[in-house]
């Protein structure tokens, strides 16, 4: 096999990895897994990665992270309401898992927490995509006439659920915890409306 | 060294395969490291798990979940409400995750998402806590009143929203995640109370 260089092997590698983090997490993934998989040849690995599976795998988690946030972007952008959308998304996020046979939740999750209290490089890429995940959920909120500073905390419970609800219903194998948690959080946030008048009622109630 | 078995030998063994896995998850941790760390001879580890690292991986799991519960039931024994309840604990998880320097969080958590893809005895050993978990949450709202269906729910809901806000929080090296998902729960929580009668008036509001 001749190693070729393009940005297409490169690219392999990087997806090839964010899916397997993504299912078995970072140390029970080997580099020669990773190669072996994309159909990467062997030398190709430190010329794109010099410092190697960590640097690959800030790659594979940046990637992960923004794919999630689009697919945020669509939702949001396409649906009537932030009820709405939190449906759309709970539905899409189970499909992840279901059709995966529950190997596949969040993409950054499980090498986030393995890293998170030795490595600092891929806690801080964790740390950027958990912002913007949180972030991409406040606007929606302000765009639906929450107050700024309510939106960005409640954008941070949002996501906390989202990541419970993944670990929970992977652990499960079964999508009854995250139904669970969408239903009762959407039944919080209504109730929570007719309660109070400080919180915007939505177009579809 | 001499192989001397006892049960001491063997706990300290449990107790620190916990600690390790709760800093890195499972596939960081080796095998000589928890000897080591333990001060275990190299001989008792097959001693007392014949089949090694993943019947050793079980055990600790259960301690930990066990000594989870254990604070569980003794913050909700000694607090007037569930809502003062989840105030202690959330000082207690907090406190965890700052003396430790953000290594400790769910001592479940990251092993469970390493192996919930592959390893249906580990899976089924974290299912089992997070089931008494969030029973143990659903025990406490049905003493304080909620209907036992809804207080199922909102167990799931709650363990959920502690496991982000521990993962969040590791990620962030801060408590402000965590800080943010207990005030923001038990806004929703209170404003959904004032909401509809059908929740109860807790003593203490």
């Amino acid at each position: 096999m001749t190693v070729k260089h393009d940005g297409e092997a490169r690219a392999r590698m990087v997806t090839t990895a964010a899916d397997l983090f993504a299912r078995r997490g970072y140390h029970a993934t080997g580099l020669n897994q990773i190669l072996e998989e994309s159909g990467a040849p062997k030398g190709s690995l430190y010329h794109y990665f010099p410092a190697g599976k960590e640097e690959l795998a800030a790659a594979a988690l940046s990637v992960a992270g923004r794919e999630i946030l689009a697919t945020m972007d669509t939702v949001f952008e396409g649906s009537e309401s932030v009820t709405a959308a939190m449906e759309t998304l709970t539905r899409v996020f189970e499909g992840r898992m279901r059709d995966s046979g529950y190997q596949l939740g969040c993409p950054v999750a499980t090498t986030a927490l393995e890293e998170a209290a030795t490595n600092d490089r891929l806690r801080a890429v964790s740390r950027e995509i958990y912002h913007a995940w949180s972030a991409r959920f406040a606007r929606a909120l302000v765009a639906a006439g929450w107050p700024e500073e309510r939106a960005a905390a409640l954008g941070v419970l949002l996501l906390a659920c989202v990541q419970g609800a993944f670990l929970l219903s992977r652990v499960e194998r079964d999508l009854a915890p995250m139904e669970t948690v969408a239903r009762e959080l959407e039944l919080l946030v209504s109730r929570s409306q007719a309660g109070r008048e400080s919180a915007p009622a939505e177009g579809d109630g």
